[in-house]
């Protein structure tokens, strides 16, 4: 399926409900983006999207230096159920963590929390900043939300209030877990068909200390999984993890929209 | 299994035979590297591998400005099977394409092929950058090799003399193919349980011109296969597809090193 040729060149990620005829309020920086960045103007049709609404077309009705309205006019897609996939991941230098972040809204990810374990090196994160790359990676790759940033904090508080019904997938570089791709199949048979909420917890350079590995084999809903023979680097571990579950219990097994038109 | 206090902190790929008692002499660059930023000296052991000897610990004899001296003691593992998974990848940014690169060599591949397709914006590609960022990244993971990095070249061209054993998984960004886990299954029914010898195939942003789509579809060889409902970037779609491909058919199946001391 080609796409039309009146096919919006821009698509945002907006807070407002959507709906028809609803107007859009744009704050200051979405405006800057439209107006200065890519020189919309009045009239222009732009994708919106909430994740809770669907994506919407809405036509530029103002761009102003402060803000811009829109008008939503028709619903493009519906709202789809996503996986229920979350990464928790140790925070580690700013660009690995920023393409982590991008990569892990790409990938589909419906969560990510920054967790503190003892060799993470980082203090604090800056997590306006995450957010930002999450927001702009969703509005490329076309997905219907952006991952909700859960609260940094340290990793056994994290654990503390875990609701077991969602499995976590441990990502153990010292290799005491099952290759991941048997994990996720055990998974699948232990949830007889269905998939069970999932999460990938990767560590920071370094790995995780040996009590850290001893509390996460301990708890009932850890599963310790291995990504290979070589050494990743955390951020490689886990772009790697989340496409290996995607691609074998998330909607990797799906076909892209519009891919039926072709067979 | 905890490493030996006395691991080596530095590992590095030669291109001289190793074996024992080999005299190895460094490069000028891999000299000041050692000296001047790791501030190593005589005496001190170091991990050398070259692709076909296996790894081998050796001890530096000199440093000096234009070159250095080592002599290699203790084969420290032996040369194994690697996984025969190329990446041919169409030139993008420069940022991204030396993520492939990185990526690429920490994910197994034994080949980065660039290969030029009709919508590659990029009109060269700096091999000596990429093949640097490949050996730091085999240096940095612990693989026995480095991988080849084949002369960029049109695909036309690259695929004039394909050996037809070597599947080519093609990245069809419009989700004309299979899901890629469904289509690696069944390849490894195909192979009846032996793995071929495989290619990932991913284009630049903007993807394939409909006449390459065809040209492909029509090569016995080729696969073509969708990553899911999100449009992934070209270095995402690499990535994660590699990911993919080590984890059911190639190396992700087996675990680290020394994980059966855990057990």
């Amino acid at each position: 399926m080609t796409e039309p040729a009146s096919r919006p060149r821009l698509r945002l990620f907006v807070g407002a409900d959507l709906g028809p005829d609803a107007a859009v309020l744009l704050p200051r920086e979405q405006a800057h983006y439209l107006g200065a960045v890519m020189r919309a103007e009045p009239g222009e049709a732009v994708l919106l999207f909430n994740g809770r609404d669907g994506e919407w077309r809405a036509i530029i009705r103002a761009i102003a230096k402060n803000g811009a309205t829109l008008v939503a006019e028709t619903r493009t897609r519906p709202q789809a159920p996503e996986p229920d996939l979350w990464l928790l991941a140790a925070p580690i230098k700013r660009e690995r963590i920023d393409l982590v972040a991008e990569k892990a809204a790409e990938l589909g990810v419906s969560a990510l929390w920054p967790v503190f374990t003892r060799r993470t090196a980082m203090s604090r994160v800056n997590t306006d900043r995450l957010a930002a790359h999450m927001v702009e990676a969703a509005e490329q790759c076309e997905r219907l939300s952006v991952p909700v940033l859960r609260e940094p904090m340290p990793l056994e508080r994290a654990l503390g209030d875990w609701d077991a019904r969602r499995r976590l997938l441990f990502l153990d570089e010292t290799g005491g877990g099952m290759p991941i791709a048997a994990a996720l199949s055990a998974l699948a048979d232990e949830a007889q068909g269905s998939v069970p909420p999932l999460a990938v917890l990767v560590g920071p350079e370094g790995g995780f200390a040996p009590e850290e590995q001893r509390m996460l084999a301990a708890l009932p809903f850890v599963r310790p999984v291995s990504m290979g023979p070589r050494i990743l680097r955390a951020e490689t571990a886990a772009i790697a993890a989340l496409a290996v579950a995607q691609a074998l219990l998330g909607d990797g097994r799906e076909r892209p929209r519009g891919a039926c038109a072709k067979e």
